[in-house]
């Protein structure tokens, strides 16, 4: 293990998560908030950029810092926890969120771009606050590393493992020859695609501060507002469509964006895993307008269908947005919700969950399995697209969806020493560890998660890391092997 | 596809069947019941037994049946949609079910060895309909098919594939040379198990009657009990250790069983299933004494100790027999039942489920790629004991498991469309398709069925014989492919 090497990277983390910390303590200036919300923005920019000059200090200039793939992990879900324990304290500082452990649930819910919040009051905090929270969903969301990786070309190790560690899904689609450039590439594209629905929101009405949140909350899929209501603040259809659309962008793969930018639409048509993302969400959307509908919630079919492919874009990209209280909804809306929180987003997008791709090869899977049962002494291949897919990736993800599942049930079980009802517990867990935000029951999107013992909140904290990155990556680092070969 | 040989063989179980209704029927004579009762047996056995005469009338005399393996799937699949549809029309012709869908979801879940009901008040049916319900249980337990295997020695066609789509767990151990003789082993043990347990509950004081219908119901992890309260009606701490230990008992590979006659102990104590299938009985039962205590619902440590292993005892192992209404146990309790009700017995058992080893096999499958994560150079096997498992085997386990789930999420959705609430929803699917029986919320072991529309009733049932079959026994038959090539 290269502890020093770790330690300079994770300070150089911390020097990016400070520099914005910053930014928001400069706006908080500017709005001549009293000197204790400035002060809790300046102390911990402060501790960052001391810990980052320290690190410097203590290294020799010409070492390169050096990762091998275990340190890989161990920074990456370090890098997490430490953002977050940084990011946590102007919360606190401030006297905003009094309890640090609950700081650090908010902090972790806004990296990971779960959304989960323990605030009931959202709208009492000072808008530099608001803005501080809205930005560690945009950071979380492109990815820290990533950004990292994007900034300083030549890291002197093997960028690819890392940004593979934090990355979504299985694999890292390589844009560009160069790795750098490829982060560069992403996170241009996500920021760009962040300023059009800053404008489009502003069009809307908006005001051009809430704007910037709900752009940052929505191209990171993360779902906090700056609103008391969520999205039903806004009685604007245009608003809700605009951000229907957008979470559908930031759920989407960012490699087809590139595509779309590089005039290679047919590539996208082409693309399996779109195909089916783009079907959960125009069929799930349809039937849920039908039951609302059918079930006299909204006047008219139109009215149905703005409120539920907003719900369902929201739930199926991971963000967690609400347009209303959906928790009230009739059975086979609530249902289909439920079902759509296991799935997630596309691979190599800003959405959480298992990912559309993992289950597309997993069904195909059992497919041709049930083929191979009906005629064993046929041959099968599974494709996805025209690439025909090797059974080891498969197993792979076969056994990536099921410790997923292990470890949905284990903190099913953690979470019911609170005594919270089944479906807020199973929903609870879910909504954090696929990095949902709001639930179903006393979880639901008007409620928050502030009554849970400290301990259940620092065990969902924990399932949003493990969710955000894709399981193995952080549960690797809880196995006796990993240690033992360091 | 060989109709006529599917014909004859399905007439065969048919004659089985038959010959256990009209038993039923003659105890319905001695009991003095009106006509309509007895008439109610009679009639079907009739019919049961003309269509096996008319089948051997049919085919030549010296013709043997001869099945392919599609044949087996299909035949095997009919046999328990055949045997439910002739084993109904007792509870209809009677009028004590007066809906024909009702009567065939009632004897699906007693083939099943579901348990679930849409009877309210059970003690209102004449005693010779209970024994038929409970017979229904015994026969389906250990397998029609197993049974026409073990009294039929020369069927003229590959006996261990059609036993293997009928049996439970990853392969049918061949205990002895012979299937047939392995088929007739099995039975043996069954009914020997069985009459011990007879004898048992005599001794604590049931009537024999309804110690033979609990005796049925228990080894075959069936769950219909012939009171209304369940076994919460008697209130005998021997007669509630009895039946869970021989729940326990039944949720056991048989193949241990006969090695425990064989006298070789120490096989059994090494068999990982057996160990992780007592483990979870045993860490399940103490955890839930413990929040049983706690909570205050029991006086004693001891009385907590009895309802909760005969409670775990009774959804591990699918049985689905209750002490108490366990849907007003608190929290933690509740939640770790649900957990159990997705694992089921072990293979080779009487019990439903996903099982015990598959669930053991995913596991290791998830740990060893997280070992791969850490260290991509290293070769790691995945062992059972002492046997290395092949990749192909634990990609067949993974596939099935998804089907599984997929097949869950669909009736999840299905059942949806009755308007129930998602607890009741997600645990009525499951108890279905896991033949467990009671639920929790509106299908709890207080309630029944009955409040379902007839398509939810037919859909569960269909979920109950995909439980039973192991998913890829009847799915295959929905698959063009299936169809196409025969």
């Amino acid at each position: 293990m290269h502890i020093k090497s770790i330690l300079r990277m994770l300070s150089t983390i911390l020097l990016i998560v400070s520099f914005f910390i910053f930014g928001c303590g400069f706006f908080s200036i500017i709005e001549k908030n009293p000197l204790r919300v400035s002060l809790s923005f300046l102390i911990p920019a402060v501790i960052g950029i001391a810990f980052f000059l320290a690190m410097a200090f203590v290294s020799r200039k010409d070492e390169k810092p050096f990762l091998t793939n275990k340190d890989g992990f161990l920074f990456v879900s370090l890098s997490w926890v430490f953002a977050s324990a940084l990011g946590a304290l102007p919360f606190t500082i401030s006297g905003y969120i009094p309890s640090y452990i609950d700081a650090f649930f908010e902090t972790m819910s806004g990296f990971t771009t779960t959304g989960a919040s323990i605030l009931a009051n959202i709208e009492a905090l000072p808008r530099a606050l608001l803005l501080w929270r809205a930005t560690t969903h945009w950071l979380g969301g492109m990815g820290i590393v990533v950004l990292l990786v994007a900034v300083l070309p030549t890291l002197g190790f093997s960028a690819i493992r890392v940004m593979e560690a934090e990355a979504p899904g299985p694999s890292v689609d390589r844009i560009t020859p160069h790795i750098s450039s490829t982060a560069k590439t992403l996170w241009l594209i996500y920021l760009g695609l962040t300023i059009i629905e800053i404008l489009l929101l502003v069009i809307g009405g908006m005001t051009l501060f809430d704007a910037i949140c709900h752009a940052f909350a929505t191209m990171a899929t993360g779902g906090f507002s700056t609103k008391n209501t969520s999205l039903a603040h806004y009685d604007s259809g245009f608003i809700h469509w605009v951000i229907t659309i957008f979470m559908f962008l930031a759920g989407t793969n960012f490699t087809l964006h590139y595509r779309l930018l590089s005039g290679n639409v047919r590539s996208i048509l082409k693309d399996t895993e779109f195909k089916v993302y783009f079907m959960l969400f125009a069929v799930s959307s349809i039937i849920i307008a039908g039951d609302l509908f059918n079930s006299g919630v909204y006047r008219s079919f139109g009215e149905s269908m703005r409120f539920s492919s907003f719900q369902v874009s929201s739930i199926l990209t991971t963000t967690g947005f609400a347009t209303t209280n959906f928790g009230e909804w009739p059975a086979v809306s609530q249902t289909i919700l439920f079902f759509l929180m296991f799935i997630g987003g596309c691979a190599g997008s800003t959405g959480g969950g298992i990912k559309v791709i993992r289950v597309v090869v997993l069904f195909k899977m059992a497919v041709t399995e049930m083929r191979y049962v009906a005629n064993p002494r046929g041959v099968y291949t599974i494709f996805l697209g025209n690439k025909a897919l090797r059974k080891n990736v498969i197993y792979d993800i076969a056994a990536l969806v099921f410790l997923y599942f292990a470890f949905f049930f284990l903190s099913v079980i953690v979470i019911s020493f609170t005594g919270v009802d089944i479906l807020t517990n199973v929903t609870a867990v879910i909504a954090n560890l696929g990095n949902i935000g709001p639930g179903l029951g006393k979880v639901g999107p008007v409620f928050n998660y502030a009554f849970f013992p400290w301990w259940a909140k620092l065990w969902l904290s924990f399932a949003m890391l493990v969710g955000r990155l894709e399981v193995y990556t952080v549960l690797v680092l809880f196995s006796k092997k990993f240690w033992r070969s360091f």
